[in-house]
C-alpha cells in the first residue's frame, strides 16, 4: 500500500466542516471545542517523546491509524479488500464485489474513523457491501465515496446508509448528486438513533450512533435476498425509524496523538454522551449498572419524547454495545438486567439480544443500549446469515421465554452422607484395613509436633496441624461412615473425609492420591498386595500429573515413589506380601530422609534458599513416610497376631 | 437465579491454594501479594460510596460480576443455558448438550474469572461443551467442575482443557479423578503457552493464555467431527505443543471493588504481563506498537527458549488478543504489523489471522500474540465451522498469498481536467448562459462587502470573501472549461469549480445544489424555461435533503424557495419565461430580505441570541437572491438587446 506523507482531507469533525479558523461551538457536537482547547499537536517533537506526553496508545504515526487499521483488518479477513489511494481513500470492500458486476444491491456506509470495528467490520455477504472511513471523527471526503459507489454497485443500484451529522450527510450527499449524474442509481437513509437529548432546533436532527448497525444488517440482508433498491431502502428506512439509542460514559475518549482528558472525576460518569466525546445530557455521580440501565431505558423509550413507536405489548431486539475499553462482562452484565427491564416493566418481548462492542468511540469507557421494534420481517432480516466479522454469532433464533437453570446433577454414584446404620461385621481383610488405618492416622497424630517443627523452617510451618487435622477426621469417619470390608469404597472415603477437613494444597492433593487409588482398586473383586501395588502406581501418577512434581522435587512423592518402587520389585520377586509392605516401607522412610539433601521444586519450600533446608527432611515426605511404615508394621503384626 | 449471599468458595488464585494465611509470594503469579497489599475490601461502607472510591466500573455488587455475567451471557445467546446453584456453580453450557445423552466427546474448559469472554463464551457447537467460572482470578472448585461434567458427559467422554496454573491443575484434576471413579471417561490436557518467561524452576511450567483458545476450537472441531476421546485428547494436545503466546499492557487490571493501580507510569508499558496481572518481564517506556510487535514475536519466537517449534519455512496461525479494554483499531494495527513481519523477517507463512477479544485480564489495556504452528489438520480444525459466540467470523479460508488493493475505479463519464482546446462557437443558448453567469458572477464580486459586514453580525463575517472566491474561479474556468452551449455540463462544472475553492459547508451545497441541477437537466435534450424550473426544483430538494434546511431556517433556501414557486406559477399561468423569471428573481430578493425576521435554525447563525438578528438579513440568502436576480436581469438584457 502506498503510504505517502497524510494530507489534510475531507472535513473535520462530525459536523462541522473544516475551515482555515477553529470551529465554533456547536450543540449536537462539541468535541471540536475541546479539540480546539488542548494543547497542538505535537508536530516537531519527536515521535515517542510525544507519544509518551499522550494518552497511551498501541499505534505508531497518530496520522496513521486509520489506513493501518484497514491494512490490520485486510490481513485478518481473506474476504475483505481495500480499495488503493491511501490516505486520502480509505474504502473497505467485499473481495467478490469488485468490478462493477456485483448483482444485488450495494450497500454502502460510512463516515468517520474511531468507531471500530463500525464501520469496515460490518462488510461481507448479508450486510455491507463496502464501507467509506474518513479521517478520526472526520466525514470521508466526496471522492472515497464515490470510489467506493463505483467499485461496488451494479445495476440493481445503491443504497448509502449514514449517520446523522452534517458533515456526513453533505459528503455522502454530493457524492450521491454526482453518482446519480454519472448514471447510477442511488438511495440514502439517514439514521439519526440518539435518544438522550431533546430534539433540537433546527437541522442538526438527531445523532446517529449505534443503532445504525442494525439498519446495515436490515438493509444487507435484504439485499443479500435480491430486493430491488426501492425494497432495500424502505427496509432501511422503515428499521431506522424504528431504533433509539443512548450511552452513558465513565470516561472520554482520547483521539490518537492527544493528551487524555480529565473531564470525568474518579466519581462521575456521562449520560448521554455522543460516540466523538460530545457531551452529553448530564454529569452524575457513579451508579450501580443496574440504576444506569433503568435510566437508559426509561430515556429511550420517554412518552415525552416519542422517540420510539414502542408500546407496552410491541417486541423489539435490544443492542448492549461497548464504546471501546468496556470489558465483556460489564456488557454482559447490563444485558441481565435490560432483558427484565423491558420485559416486566415495560412489558415489552424482547426477541433478540446482540451483546458486544460494535459502535466505538475510540478508547471510551461504557456503553450504549439499542432498542429496535422489531417485526416478523425484520427479525428474518436479522437472523439472515452473513460474513461480516464484526456482527455477532449465536444470537439469532427464537429466545425462549423464559431461561430456567439446569439442575446440578447430583453424583450417579457417591453417597457421601450415607452413615452406617450398624456395626458392621468385619472380614478378615476388613480387620486389616481397619488395623492399618487406625495405625497410620495414630502415627500422624503423634508426629504433629515434630511436622510442624521441620515445616517452620521450610514451609509455613502447618504441615503438621494440618495432618492432625485429616487424621483426627479419619479416625472419627472410620467408625460411622466407612465401609472397611470394601477396600477401595473406604480409600474413596478416606479421600472425602481429607478433602472435608484438610485445606490448602495437601489436602486436595492426598484426595487426588485417594480418588486414584480407589478408582485403580474398584476394577477388581479380589484386592490382593499386587492390587494394592498397582493403586499406589495409580494414585503417584495422578498426584505428580495434577500437582507437576516428580522424583526429587521435595514432596511427598520422594517417599512414595521409593515405596511404589520397591513394592513392586519385591512382589515380583516373589516375596510375601508383609515382607515386601515392611520393605517397601523401609524404602519410603529413607527417600523421606533423602529430601534433606534436596533443593525444593514445589510448593512453598522452593522459595527458601537451598542453605536453609540443608538438614532438614521434606515435612510432606515426613509424614508419607511415616503413615505408610505406620500402616505396614500395623499389618505386619496383625497378621503375626493371628498366626500365632 | 437464586441469589444468596456468597460464600467464600474454591480456592483463590491461578496458584496459590486458599489458607488461612496471606498468601505467600509466588514468581509465578504474584497478584496475591499486590492485593494483600491493597486497602481491604468495603466491607461496612455503602455500596455507592464504596464504588466510587474504586475503579471505575459498569457492575453492580463487585462479588456478584461472575454470577451477573452468565446470566448476561444467556439472555444474549439462546444456544447457551447455566447450571443451577449459584454461586458456588457456575457452569455455562450447550443448551442442547444437557442430560448425559450427549453423542460425542464432551469439551470443557474452565479456570477463574476475569478473562471473559473465555471461556464461556467459546460454549457452543463445535467448540466447548461447558466452561466452567471460579471466582475472578480464582479456580472453581471441584463440585463445580464435577457438576460440569456430569452434565454433558456421554458414553464417549469428557476431554478437559485448563490453562497451566496449580489451582486449576488440582482442583480439575480432583474432579477429573473423581468423575473417573464414578464411571466417566476422563481426560486432561493442560496448556502452558507464555514464552515472557524463562522456563519456571520445578512445577509450576509455563503460565496458560490466550493460545488456549486456539486448542479449545481445535478439540471442539475434533470432537463434533465424531472422533474419541483418545484422538480428541491428542490432537488438544499436539495442538498445546504448538503454540506460544506473550502478552504486553498499558494498564493493568482493576478487581472489581478495589481501586486501581499506578503501577505504570504514564509514559510505561510492560512486557510479558500475566492475565491476571502477575508482573511481566520487563517494564520499558512506550514504544510504537511496530516495535512491540517485533520485540513480542522476537521473544515467542527465541531460538534460546525454545518454546515453539516453529522454524523458517513452516506454516503458522496468528492471533492478536484483546485484554479487556484495547480498542480493535489497536489491534488491527497490531495485525497489519505482525503478518508481513513472521512472513518477511521469520520466513513463517501465515495461514491465519485472528484478531478480536478473546482471553481478557478485566479491564487492562494491551494485547497479547499468540503463534501456533499449523498444518493440514489444524487448519481444518480451525476452519470448522461453530456456533460459539466469541469465536471470530470471516477468519476461515485460505489467505492470499498477498493482498494488493483494488485499484480506485475512475468516474466513468466526469472529464475534470479536460481543457477547451478552442474557442467556442456559441449558440443563441450557449450567449445567453454565459451572460447569466457573468452577470451573477460579478454581481456576488461587486456584494463581496456587504456580505461579509452582514456576516460580522451574524456568523462568522467570511460569506462574501467565500462568494467572491467562488464567483472568480467561475469567471476564470468559464473561458477554458465550461461547454457553454452544453447548459446541463456547464451547471455541472460550476459547481466542481465551486467545491474546487470554497470551503466549508456553503461550498459543498452549492455543489450539491449544481450537480441535482445537472442530474435534471441532462434528462432533456432541449432545455426551456420549464426545464430550468424543473432544475431549480431539484436543487432546493437535494440542499434541503442533504443539508436539512427547509423555508424560514434563515438560509439561502428562503431566497430560492420563492424563486422556484413563483417562477414555477408564473410559467404554469402562461407568463412569457423572462417575466417569469425577472418575478421569480423579486421573490427571490423578497425572500432573501424575509431573513431578517427569521431565527436562525442552521449553520453558525443558529447560536446567535434573536436579538442579534433582528434587521440583519441572512448573508447566505441576500448572496443567493442577488445572483439570481443578476442572471434574470441579464437575461432580460441580452433578449431585449437580440430583440431590438
Amino acid at each position: 500500500a502506498s503510504k505517502g506523507k497524510k494530507k489534510a482531507t475531507g472535513t473535520r469533525g462530525g459536523d462541522s466542516l473544516r475551515t482555515a479558523r477553529p470551529p465554533l461551538p456547536h450543540p449536537n457536537l462539541s468535541a471540536g471545542d475541546r479539540r480546539g482547547a488542548r494543547p497542538p499537536p505535537p508536530g516537531g517533537l519527536p515521535l515517542l517523546l510525544a507519544m509518551a506526553l499522550q494518552g497511551k496508545k498501541l499505534i505508531n504515526n497518530p496520522d496513521d491509524v486509520v489506513t493501518e487499521f484497514i491494512e490490520g483488518l485486510v490481513e485478518t479477513y481473506p474476504g475483505l479488500q481495500y480499495l488503493d489511494g491511501f490516505p486520502e481513500i480509505k474504502v473497505v470492500l467485499r473481495a467478490d464485489a469488485v468490478g462493477g458486476a456485483y448483482d444485488k444491491v450495494a450497500v454502502i456506509s460510512g463516515g468517520g474513523s474511531g468507531h471500530e470495528p463500525a464501520h469496515a467490520g460490518f462488510v461481507g455477504p448479508g450486510m455491507l457491501t463496502a464501507a467509506v472511513s474518513g479521517d478520526v471523527f472526520a466525514s470521508p471526503p466526496v471522492d472515497s465515496i464515490l470510489a467506493a459507489i463505483r467499485a461496488v454497485t451494479g445495476t440493481m443500484g445503491c443504497l448509502l446508509i449514514i449517520k446523522n451529522y452534517t458533515g456526513d450527510r453533505l459528503n455522502f450527499g454530493l457524492a450521491a448528486e454526482q453518482a446519480k449524474s454519472e448514471g447510477y442509481k442511488i438511495e440514502m437513509v439517514i439514521v439519526g438513533d440518539d435518544c438522550a437529548l431533546p430534539p433540537p432546533r433546527g437541522i442538526a436532527g438527531r445523532r446517529g450512533l449505534a443503532g445504525t448497525i442494525l439498519v446495515h444488517k436490515v438493509a444487507g440482508a435484504a439485499a443479500d435476498a435480491g430486493l430491488s433498491l426501492a425494497d432495500v431502502a424502505a427496509e432501511a428506512k422503515h428499521a431506522s425509524e424504528a431504533v433509539g439509542t443512548m450511552g452513558v460514559a465513565l470516561s472520554v475518549c482520547t483521539l490518537p496523538g492527544q493528551v487524555t482528558s480529565d473531564r470525568l472525576g474518579p466519581e462521575q460518569i456521562e449520560l448521554g454522551l455522543g460516540i466523538h466525546g460530545e457531551p452529553g445530557a448530564a454529569v452524575v455521580e457513579l451508579q450501580t449498572v443496574d440504576v444506569v440501565v433503568e435510566h437508559v431505558l426509561k430515556q429511550i423509550l420517554s412518552q415525552e419524547t416519542q422517540y420510539l413507536p414502542i408500546t407496552r405489548g410491541s417486541n423489539a431486539v435490544l443492542l448492549i454495545n461497548g464504546l471501546g475499553a468496556t470489558p465483556v462482562m460489564e456488557l454482559m452484565i447490563a444485558a441481565r438486567k435490560a432483558v427484565p427491564e423491558l420485559q416486566l416493566e415495560y412489558g415489552i418481548a424482547v426477541d433478540r439480544v446482540y451483546t458486544g462492542t460494535f459502535m466505538t468511540s475510540l478508547d471510551m469507557a461504557g456503553l450504549s443500549i439499542t432498542i429496535m421494534r422489531s417485526d416478523e420481517n425484520i427479525l428474518q432480516r436479522l437472523d439472515a446469515p452473513t460474513k461480516a466479522p464484526a456482527w455477532p454469532v449465536g444470537s439469532e433464533g427464537n429466545r425462549p421465554p423464559a431461561k430456567f437453570p439446569v439442575a446440578v446433577p447430583p453424583s450417579p454414584s457417591m453417597k457421601d452422607d450415607e452413615i452406617l446404620s450398624e456395626r458392621q461385621e468385619l472380614s478378615k481383610q476388613g480387620c486389616m484395613l481397619e488395623a492399618a488405618i487406625e495405625a497410620a492416622a495414630k502415627e500422624l497424630i503423634d508426629l504433629k509436633d515434630n511436622l510442624n517443627d521441620w515445616d517452620s523452617k521450610v514451609g509455613d510451618g502447618d504441615c503438621g496441624t494440618t495432618m492432625y487435622r485429616g487424621a483426627t477426621a479419619i479416625l472419627e469417619d472410620m467408625k460411622t461412615r466407612y465401609h472397611l470390608n470394601d477396600a477401595a469404597g473406604t480409600v474413596n472415603e478416606i479421600g472425602s473425609t481429607i478433602r472435608k477437613v484438610m485445606g490448602g494444597t495437601s489436602g486436595i492433593l492426598y484426595d487426588i492420591l485417594c480418588k486414584a487409588a480407589y478408582a485403580s482398586l474398584k476394577q477388581n473383586k479380589n484386592i490382593t498386595a499386587y492390587e494394592w501395588a498397582d493403586a499406589l502406581e495409580a494414585s503417584i501418577a495422578a498426584v505428580s500429573k495434577y500437582g507437576g512434581a516428580r522424583a526429587g522435587y521435595r514432596t511427598m512423592l520422594d517417599a512414595l515413589i521409593p515405596a511404589s518402587t520397591v513394592l513392586k520389585q519385591s512382589l515380583k520377586a516373589g516375596d510375601d506380601p508383609v515382607t515386601a509392605f515392611i520393605a517397601s516401607a523401609e524404602a519410603a522412610s529413607a527417600g523421606a530422609e533423602s529430601t534433606k539433601q534436596m533443593q525444593a521444586k514445589a510448593g512453598r519450600s522452593s522459595y527458601i534458599s537451598p542453605d536453609h533446608l540443608v538438614s532438614i527432611p521434606d515435612p510432606g515426605a515426613m509424614a508419607a513416610a511415616a503413615w505408610y511404615q505406620a500402616a505396614a508394621l500395623s499389618v505386619k503384626n496383625k497378621l503375626h497376631a493371628s498366626e500365632s
